[in-house]
């Protein structure tokens, strides 16, 4: 009998009982400030995974020789912010109340509110590992509390001072740098720092690590919401962020803000496809 | 001294104390279910009008003979629908309440929720006349009742049965078909029954106008949300809508769901500027 | 235990046991002569389905209520074109034998080859009704004769004289249209004359029908290999292709051609959405 | 002996002796107000040309059968205007003295000023037949006179009243349409008219017929400069194009306004290839 | 009563008379020899510019401090070279008496001889720093002399030897690297030796800053005319146009050649908007 | 007499009697497994190059003083991999039996075994130089054995151990790096190497070099069917491929795999062009 040939992440096509890994996609962009299409980056990275190969030269390891389900995405109630932070919230609890480790694919930055409430639940005492080109740490943006631009200070409600590591950060207001010397550890222009984040927090503290690819320059990753100049190279990237997934406790992660329609190249959602085998192999 | 040289939809660059039409952007789209951008409608036909003339041959009229003014874009409150809906509503009723007719350009559909929500307050007995490719009649969308799909459901909660007349709709769920059968005024498939409007409701009773431009075929207007193949030629939709402006008393109006993004050749954004030249000669 | 939310076109997710039609993509363009790129057709059409309704208004009725599974696309071997038709010929064997209808989505033209051997081989008597820009009878293309300029002429080998019916035909090579003269049933520029097919072959006799998608008009349809000016509108194919499915004996079927990444406004995958579905529920 | 395997539009490959007709490319595009990029129009249909046939089924006649010589592009001399129509003048002279037809493919439209004074010159008492969505009719273009805009009044100034008959014009300032009804024949809006030519000027007149593609619609020709909605069909276009190339006594030729830039589909240089392809048989 | 809502570039919008820079765009591009387009670059940089932040973390300064006034476009007389570089002198002069300083945005290189002109008429001792990928040394461009190839060449004409530092410079014919060797102060390939030029002339020699966004990679800046490979990075540039406006005494500047039709993704615009803001801040 | 304006790849216009190298073109892509396209790289390289100089600065040479002959595209039998690599080994053969070196550029890395077929009868004792960023060294790819992914371990079926040097690899499966290990003098991930090769092989050994440009980083080179981001910068290639040229007996060579409908901006063909006029003043 014929079956279904399920498109999934590149070779992420085990059954959940014996995945250790569960990718997922929260397909929302709607408090996006600039320019919206992030919702279409899980079906992409989805698509596109077929361009790499499942075996990473850099980490001599195969995604064949690992257990990731990738479990399609969520469908969200577009227009109703609460609603779908609630719906992702309940797709990351599940996962790891199974003991797996949740890896969402975004979607804006604001879909870590919903998978970080579930991670910091379980996990009170969890630091935030933070990759990005913006600090996204306003208040509220033209009243708005819940929007992309605000989501690290959200997450600052829940965990408070010290517990969020911010690397890469090229842009923000004022305020949000002040902000930031006083209450989170902010690394701005590069990622260099990342190697001393062992010592700081050790291999054991529960650590959510929340990618936004915008961290990379325009040039190789032009498909985002908000392409920022002067960010790190995909290798600069690649070797921090398998440092921050091999050396410390990572427990949930997520990466996003791939706006595929704005790159007709598809070199984004390729550097996208890459950092998540790079990542799933990591971790 | 010198002035800025300010942008504007071509020629309606009048003071607001002499202008009898006020155009503003609605630059929202953060309901929208399959592809955002429609936010980025309202700057594209202020940018691009300048590739039209400001003389129609169709009418005989030329813009620098009436008195309009472009008075720009809301600076909206993305991810806060019902705070968007205020704000329309009350730039709106500003307009109204100086005896002026305001021209909204969207922005997605659900806009017109908020500056119709204005004009019914001002006309209880207003008609509403829209053209669409969908039916926007649901009830709610995904459990979100405040939905681009639900905008003209919502303006019945308003004014009833019989005061929508929908033209050229060739798209929704059979519920939204049979909802139209029961409750609205529904012509399926073409503009051609526009004409006996004017028999309908006559020439005095206020009616708000509302166009979703991709009433328009998809292959004259690719630049939107939701193309849906099977539409009407611009010269069935310019003809249609000069009827409805010249010979009805319309008293608000909107034109929405241009999304440029989506369409580099631009002809979208140039058929938006064309329909709204039109109408604005029309009124 | 979370299941995977695997993407079908729109609502053709039953079980293979239950469908009556059975939908897979046939990812093949290694012959085209021009401009590459229909591997991408079955994808796009199964990701961007959900940006049209399952109702069609047209013919009142509901992909909801009928049994379709869409089993997703073969995995061909590209760079061996006698190899990829044995794969295509196999599976849609496996669905004619077990009584269901094929709907396979191309991939260039060339794939038609494999499923019509199938069919051909289960109803010896089977005539073609082919819907097209091009002729494509050429007995070879630069010495290759299994090119998509040549799958009528192959078909023809099979079922030789009076058993292709062909419409729309607008584009060929002098000798084609002398071939057709001799050997097909041509209706050239229009597809008006397929209503008289029902009274020509009745509604027994089992039928192939084959849609290249170029038969429409560019404006309609750019994203194709190879545009052809001068088509038929979109509400043309959709009455013709409702006509053919409804009053003749359909037993397999394809539809070909969209090569997605020539048109990024999407309406072309759009229009192969619809007429997908229109097909579906005229069948 | 290894020969260059030089590109020629389709099959319009013969020596200068031989041909009847002679293709040039006038890439030229600086005086363009809206959209720039026409420069890359010949190239592109020299190009794109292997996407159609030779043959034409509506004429029943075939490109190999003619003699045709694609002499390739002029190295204009851009930022001098003046200079730049003088080397096109050059060119056209030089093939009208040899007793041939230029056909000149755009560009912009001001480049049909340097062929027809060529042509005048020569046929003193030449007609002009110009397809177009503009009017072209303008003294001055921000005062510039040799602009795009400014073209055939540019062309009246050298034949003056009753020459110029124009078809398909639906864009201009009020005051060209006033200047047309003093001085010029317009048929605005569609080219129906067209057959009513033969019985004005007779087979014998010399005409020069110049073909703005921007006539059509933008749905079937968005590569262009300045789009304008409400055009003609491609098979309007290719019926009146054919019967003025076929009836009347046509002594030299244009195509214009192709940006194919603005187009990534390809649509719009297909249409102009094929249009050239007919106007070449019909000739 | 209701104001327009006047776009202008980010939080450049105070009137004239507070001003202490003016900015104003210079829409032209008649003489690019490669792609047009430039011309849509000011209106692309003020309408994008709010994808950034007026806040810049590498200077911590913000522009809501200091005074700058966008006064929007030019009106050019496109078709006639030396009218337009009239009408751009004649503005940068009237700024220039005003003791403001001019910052044109372009638009193709040549539009700096306009501004130029007005600079060198108030201060003939001027120097001129030249940021840029091409020598556009030439004497002329196929007979040409106001090309945007011969720009500097042009400069060089009013100012002599010695006078114009070239920074950057990777293309050019060997005839313009001849002459940068007898007559200007060259540094091809990178902007490393900018840190010299304070040494060589000092704080308070006045100074025109011309910076041809093509210095960057392509990678980093597709959107131009003329993409030449093996550029400098988005940092590199940053910090050299910083070094130039806040060590040297720069009276005028200008940044020009962004050509966004040639980017769909935006991140040249992000860039230009980018060195825009950090030019600002610096002078 | 008129003579036809033939483009050529920049200033590569010799005769085939005086010409030292000879450039074709070989427009396949049937066996690529992801994007297809690179079948229109070798005429974009053509019409493209006119965007650069034919002067070096980099090398202080110019291709005015050099003999190239472009002798325009091969007309390939698409469809059947076996004819077409007969007809580029023909072509290879002739051009080498002349004492040229022929310069091919593709199209897909498959086509290098077609001229390598060639230089290998003539050279049995030729070494391989392989840029790229994929190992191309399956034994089949899905079964088929003459797919690009396969090229470089069909070339080794040909010259065995130690002869081949590959560089910048940095994707594959697991086995091919194996095989590497064994087999081939892989350096993956950069070029840096390169300067090693003159030690290793000597300076009169025969070098057929061939590059694959997805070697370069994807921002670079988005135009690819199979970016891999992680790649070299320009600077990085265009250094290598000039110690290859210039250092070693390079008797033959190939630059393949751009695709340029995947990069609109179309600076990969700017990149290509360049990297060619490089290749070619170095050789």
């Amino acid at each position: 009998m014929l079956k279904n040939n399920v498109e999934t992440f590149l070779a992420c096509d085990r059954e959940y009982d014996e995945a250790r890994i569960v990718m997922f996609g929260a397909p929302f962009d709607s408090t996006t400030s600039f320019r919206p299409g992030t919702r279409f980056g899980p079906n992409a990275v989805r698509s596109e995974s077929f361009g790499i190969e499942t075996y990473s030269p850099y980490q001599n390891k195969d995604l064949e020789d690992i257990s990731v389900m990738d479990s399609g995405d969520l469908e969200l109630r577009i227009g109703d912010t609460e609603a779908v932070l609630g719906q992702i919230e309940e797709r990351a609890s599940a996962i790891l109340s199974d003991g797996k480790l949740p890896l969402m694919v975004g979607g804006e930055h604001l879909v870590t509110l919903g998978a970080f409430r579930a991670a910091a639940r379980m996990y009170p005492d969890i630091h935030i590992v933070h990759f990005d080109a913006h600090a996204d740490l306003r208040d509220d943006y033209l009243g708005v509390k819940l929007s992309h631009a605000c989501v690290l200070r959200r997450c600052w409600d829940i965990v408070g001072d010290d517990r969020i590591h911010q690397f890469g950060i090229r842009s923000g207001e004022r305020a949000e740098f002040e902000f930031a010397k006083a209450h989170t550890d902010m690394h701005p222009f590069s990622l260099s720092d990342v190697t001393e984040l062992y010592k700081q927090i050790g291999g054991t503290k529960p650590v959510y690590f929340t990618l936004d690819l915008d961290v990379l320059d325009p040039s190789v990753f032009p498909g985002t919401g908000t392409p920022e100049p002067g960010g790190v190279t995909f290798d600069e990237l690649r070797r921090a962020a398998a440092a921050v997934c091999s050396s410390l406790n990572v427990v949930a992660c997520d990466v996003n803000e791939l706006s595929p329609h704005y790159d007709h190249s598809g070199i984004s959602t390729a550097a996208a496809c890459k950092i998540i085998r790079e990542i799933l192999l990591a971790l």
